[in-house]
């Protein structure tokens, strides 16, 4: 592995990644094709959060947090980190004292595929994170790794500069080359979803709206009139 | 697989069902002898929700939600969803949308064993998710499953319109045709607890309330000044 | 496996284990050099709980909670039941009677390599606990165990009267002989991260205030202008 | 729960039971619609073996072997045990003193939803295990649980006297009144994959046997000449 | 997700893929500077298997193996199929008529983020696979999905055309356009190794062959005669 | 964490601990009161070792192996390297060389709550290992940890110079001043063991031999005639 810092990452439209951040995980990963997400394991620390940035990409070794304190360096306001390590670990790379230094310099949240620690510190400073694990584990700073390198996070594959949307239902990234083309897909598939909602509310089955019973039907579903039919 | 939905199931007593849901999964799972619990890895999506319902099961593909539509048509105001998966899947079965089309039936919540979305939108809706995993990983609808037939969902056999109680502790299933014999159990259990709790509240060791000392001893429990006799 | 309870265990000085308990897992963990941490599988089941206090040890058989009403009575004012099992467990080993009747002796809180239950009332009275699991599993009282014996719970070992510390970040053991020698390093600890905390605060980066730029350089970090210079 | 022990079950045809087990997990499960499989975390301790026969259903508690012993007495030549637990556990519920016994009455190997162990003396003795676990950890008998009831087994709902096949794939269940039904299948299945295997050997492919082209146009597959198309 | 299957990709020299193969996962891996692994969940389905080979890269959906038929048209002489998922299954995507299909194209073996079924068969077909699972499942063929684009899978970032080394120890991954590289600095290193293995063998300790000594000292390792002195 | 390496430690008399070995995990598990089993993820290699012999335990970093060279040196003829690692971690620190290194200073095998590689190989070299996983992740040698301290290894507590018995059933561990006491008890076990399985396959039953029939039917078990009954 070369163990490079890249200094300057290209980045999206900051309006485009303020609305990516509004739409949130699933409309977002629906628009872009049902692609992007990283795995269900990443969870948020506290509820409600939610947020979009730009990725300051980090792959971390296991147990060492060195590269963490690199990254900050090069994030701008609106950025978020995203740590990927080279094996599966669960130590608390991230604390209270790495929050302040990155709020200091405007980020706005932490994806990282091990262990985040000082939870209760990090809600009461409104800052977000997404992680496999809490863990109060420390770490060294011996061996190095990169930042802003292409990292697989969580089985997801993150350039920096991609757009991580992140909520209550995980974390999201869109390429950035693709971010207007998400955004407007999105933003259309959320007002279409609002007419849907409506006619849902109102009684109206997704049967119908979506016009299924044709398919339903040539696939072979057969209705039965009580569960005494089946056995015969 | 026969893929069919029985579209006409039996249902438990309004009045039964609502009291069990009042009694919660521990005490209902205690009444009816220690059964009837999915597993542990089923969790509520936002705590302090408690609901009882009559259960109509869904036996879904992974990454299928086609299944859930179909049932929904068969609701009944009290009901509750219960999709099984017939591999482990943990993709977003489940959002917004099909909890507006599910509330607008009267349907109480939903237990899946794969994935649930759009949480922070569920909880704001006031709509109970008991699942495997949260995840915004999208559907299809090709491949046919089943409603209303017996499904395994989280490790127990569930027939349609058995009473679904979930809460805080998980999720348990009584049998439709024992629900008024485990509600009269549970009542008594519960009368009896309060007695209990006000001893133990008092002070009164559960060594004495159940008189265990002799059990105790009959089974070979030695009492040790301190450690260091252990050694000797 | 001799099955005993010991009586008298010695506990650290009041004063200590409050002022650890204050201080909280990440900071205890790290004033007694990166030792003492329970496997993150264990977590809070409500957030914003921190408490500390002295280790009644108690090892379960699977399935079986008898032990811990021995434990009850051998506890103190501001003890805390630690119970390890003897094989990989989630059963509702615990719920709102044994913790009325814990209350009732000034146990503070539980932490249980295994399930517990009724957790909405658990959090409702205020006593915390730190679990594997939560499940309504009922438990039997038919096989022996130890009480106040050293355990390994989650993957550390845990001599009773050891300072158990738990919040949000997961749980810490402090042996018992190393109370006050951890405290005050971990109030040293503190003190000096107030200091590190406000020059983050003030934009100062992790990179100069802990010197790593030499560090980093011998060790062969080269830092790219862009990405592109990567594939060169 | 009711500890029963029922003594006489019915029990399927010996060739019936006999073939389904010569023809192996994967062709049963297709021919009976793809239902009946156990988790696949059920791994055999030793390769190569394929049994079939008749489920003796055991429901054990967690580190509990009592009814293993109850269970043996109601074996007939051919029956396979089938241990479920009322919760996950991986205690060793089995090894070789109970396969001797086992093995004097006819049984043909053992699948248990907990751990098991002797494995390699049972490998010698020539009695396949199928299991979660192997685990030396020994059980006690204190706690009664059922034999010959339903269970829930890996996620599977089984009935005394279903008809059990196993092999290196895992094992699949067979309900007993099925078992003729799906002999029959699973044998034209397997007469009809012989043309097949003889077609794909010969280079033919499965595209054009199956006729899958027409439907992967139909779904909108999009064949490119090389990659590079792929972001024009 | 664009539905596509790229026809034609770029190789790496057979004669380079070979001696990639015969060196071994461990050796390849330390010798692209410790990257390219599969996740170790990633096992074979027998031991001693070991091959090298260009990477036909598949993503298929869970439960449908539509993509893998797709897949094997495209596959030339050497080649290896990796199969990724878009999430986390696993169901038996590949058995013995895909595998006699595969063989009959001179494919060398398959990876799979899933599960694999007919593993007897297999083996004794001498095809080796790596899988996440052993499952019986079968998979519909309903969904597209894509063949030979990039792909994360078990957590490796892969191009179709990439060289696959797999054995005992896991599966690895060289980018085709490193492999000559990659394939000097491994002979490099395995000529050292041997050198190494001798002085080892002979009683030469790693401490002084790798001149550790001074780096120990310095870090801060203390040696103590006995125990006793730790608690000193 | 005080980095101590500790040069001389006590051990159990050799003939003690190979007949030890010789009685395996099972057995000798069981003869000390069902105490010192590790935990069953810990898996060997390859089929049918088993070894005996000494602990030289050691306490590493995830990722890093600088400590297994440590130990080495401090290795005599029939001792057994314990590993255990600060946090779980499945990265391979142990492989041929280190085997070879290991072999020429008369180690018999390696225990290690992490990864090992070069596993085929090792197989060849007949050096047995058990471990949570088999990865080919090389480590680094950065971190200090220590070496024949007293760990908690997939959770066991291990003092250096305790007593290993390994084989196809996993680890346990025997303390070393209870060697003789345990070895006694395992060997009676042995020889009463051989007359239950003389008795068990002359087909009598363990509900006889164990005289359990009085015990079952005092705990309340109910024997039906058939299924029909249970429902009555």
């Amino acid at each position: 592995m070369k163990t490079v810092a890249v200094k300057n990452i290209e980045r999206a439209d900051k309006a485009t990644i303020e609305a990516l951040g509004n739409l949130g995980v699933a409309t977002v990963h629906e628009a872009q094709g049902r692609t992007g997400l990283l795995k269900p394991y990443m969870r948020p620390i506290y509820p409600h959060a939610r947020i979009g940035g730009s990725a300051i990409t980090i792959l971390a070794q296991p147990g060492d947090n060195w590269m963490v304190h690199v990254a900050i360096e090069l994030c701008q306001e609106g950025d978020i980190l995203v740590v990927a390590c080279t094996t599966e670990n669960t130590d608390g790379m991230f604390g209270d004292l790495l929050a302040t230094s990155a709020m200091a310099r405007g980020v706005k949240g932490l994806v990282v595929d091990a262990g985040v620690r000082d939870i209760m510190d990090l809600e009461n400073m409104g800052f977000p994170v997404w992680s496999r694990a809490v863990s109060a584990k420390g770490t060294v700073k011996n061996t190095l790794g990169c930042v802003n390198v292409p990292v697989v996070c969580a089985g997801e594959y993150i350039n920096p500069g991609d757009i991580v949307v992140a909520d209550d239902d995980g974390v999201v990234i869109v390429p950035r080359n693709k971010a207007s083309e998400v955004l407007a897909s999105a933003q259309a598939r959320e007002a279409n979803e609002d007419t849907k909602r409506s006619k849902l509310a109102d009684g109206i089955l997704g049967l119908d709206m979506y016009n299924m019973r044709p398919g339903l039907k040539e696939a072979g579903l057969v209705y039965l009139d009580s569960l005494d039919e089946l056995d015969e």
